[in-house]
């Protein structure tokens, strides 16, 4: 028996992003039902490399649900992921770099070793994703993308598996990085630059920056728009203006992490936005206790739904939308799981007696 | 920049002992004097495959202490690791079995996947030779062992580099075992198979077993002698009689570990023992903060020490000396760097771009 290494490569290529947003799915499903485990990130600072290391393990049964497309499966791992700002400039490495250790929840044998830097992309993208084919208008064909990052790629490649998109805005102050994400997707779509306001009208928009100072507002989105904010992912760090998040529907991926380091964040810690003001979280949608967009009977904004947010919950939202994604430990465990059943089938990776139990 | 991947015999290869102990030795030392980060322990219990999950991740500083050889460094890592008591019988797997990722604190890179299972066998001798170089008689010549299985290997090559041992008693009642670890010991050991008893009166005890009721009481050890208690990794375990160890001076690895799962768990959840009969963490003893074995003035008995435990302390101790070894994450981490470095001398493992970063 033997263990998997699969480099970023071989993530890459094994994760089908229509079967990662399947998993990332039946993830949200078996967490809303309680059949996911984990335990809450944990941290370890050290502001003197000016980073930290954050250890995130869990293990998810999806054998009851209904959901995910190849039912019938548990899966469990840790990621160890890190966020070292001055890594491109100091040490020409990423900010942000991950190792997986997938394993088999029966006999905990690690499965696989993988690159977690490419497998957070994937995952990332799938469930913003799964968020867009709840929450956005059915028929979307646009795509507004603020800020060209590593992120961006996944959620243009992931949120068009949920929605025909044809047209796509991209926003970024950095010429280069524009002209390099046109370049990869000019022969799919129709992408050109375009200013935050004009991402921001497209039918959907993700942000993926690392802002600390709110750069879209009310003014800048469609009457429509579902936007994924992915950027958010530490205290202090927000993308879009309180009055843009007050009048939206709220959809948040897990209460502690979002209120903590998620893109409501800063107005929650200010008691701008309170729980009131979030109308449920993805799991709730996806399993269908609370409805996604219905395009009747509810007027976008959170004061309503909170108000009496049951019967609000009832009619579905048609206004703005925002999905306050920070990223789940069993979203990295699902897709880790697509990317080594399919490795396996493919007999990509390299298989390595790494506890020296192979015959 | 490529991930070294270390399996089981590259482990076992580059874990010097002396260097691990000493390595292990800058851990107790780092954590006493505040210069460690280690997240509490986090476990993903699945009663279904009578199985956990933990994970153990850390960060140690040893750039300020004077006690390693090699001092001057720093390491963080995690490691993966399970408890899985039905794999022997229905997966022909270890019960137990680990992953270690080792990383560059300053940048986090991981510098190397490691078998966490040869690892930990490694760190967990290398912990009873500090404890008992510290707590044990000084011209110690003997050596008793209780249960024969895979830990009690290292047991007998860690103790061995910190006391002049010559004679071995081992005690399992698996007679295979004994005869195994007779056959690998016997060259360089005087070792026979002997009673319990008769391995406690040795001048060093190690418990080893997963037993939920004492097996070891008051007679069965010597007047001085110094137990070294691995045993007990989960709530209900304990190796060692009440009576035995309320008259010894017990020393724990960490408080919240040791209450909850070392051998003092089921006493002190009794009530039977308190904070008042710990003698001391082993960090304490290592910097000095602490007296260890002295041979005058202390009579042995946590009742004494606690009536007024500075005084005992000041003393130090004299009788039966008992550690509970419960294993910390920064052991994990500080044997791991011994292994990766002298490894990387070495160009042993295999060098692996998981990460896509090799230019």
């Amino acid at each position: 028996m033997q263990t998997l290494l699969l480099n970023a490569d071989d993530v890459d290529e094994n994760a089908r992003m229509d079967r990662v947003i399947d998993a990332v799915r039946g993830a949200f499903t078996a967490y809303e039902r309680g059949n996911a485990k984990m335990p809450a990130k944990s941290y370890i600072d050290l502001p003197e490399y000016n980073g930290d290391f954050r250890s995130m393990p869990a293990y998810l049964d999806v054998r009851t649900e209904d959901t995910a497309e190849d039912a019938g499966w548990d899966a469990a791992g840790i990621k160890w992921v890190n966020v070292h700002t001055d890594n491109p400039a100091d040490h020409d490495l990423p900010t942000v770099m991950g190792t997986m250790i997938y394993s088999d929840p029966e006999t905990a044998f690690p499965l696989a070793v993988l690159d977690g830097t490419t497998l957070t992309m994937k995952r990332t993208g799938a469930a913003a994703a799964v968020a867009t084919d709840e929450l956005a208008v059915p028929d979307a064909t646009s795509l507004g993308i603020v800020g060209a990052g590593v992120q961006s790629y996944t959620q243009l490649a992931a949120i068009a598996a949920v929605r025909d998109i044809k047209e796509v805005v991209v926003s970024d102050l950095d010429e280069e990085r524009v002209a390099d994400f046109i370049a990869s997707f000019e022969d799919r779509f129709e992408v050109r630059r375009g200013s935050i306001s004009e991402a921001g009208h497209c039918d959907v928009l993700s942000t993926v920056t690392p802002v600390e100072e709110p750069i879209v507002g009310p003014d800048d989105v469609g009457e429509h728009t579902h936007i994924n904010a992915m950027g958010a992912d530490a205290a202090g760090k927000h993308e879009l203006d309180d009055d843009l998040l007050l009048d939206a529907a709220v959809v948040i991926d897990d209460h502690e992490q979002c209120t903590h380091s998620g893109e409501i964040n800063v107005p929650y810690t200010a008691g701008v936005l309170t729980d009131d003001d979030i109308y449920g979280e993805i799991g709730e949608i996806v399993v269908g206790n609370r409805p996604g967009r219905t395009g009747a009977g509810f007027e976008s904004g959170g004061a309503e739904a909170g108000d009496d947010s049951d019967d609000g919950a009832d009619a579905g939202v048609d206004g703005v939308t925002v999905f306050d994604s920070t990223g789940l430990a069993i979203q990295d465990v699902a897709a880790a799981r697509v990317v080594y059943e399919q490795a396996d089938d493919n007999d990509n990776g390299y298989p390595f007696d790494l506890l020296g139990l192979a015959e």
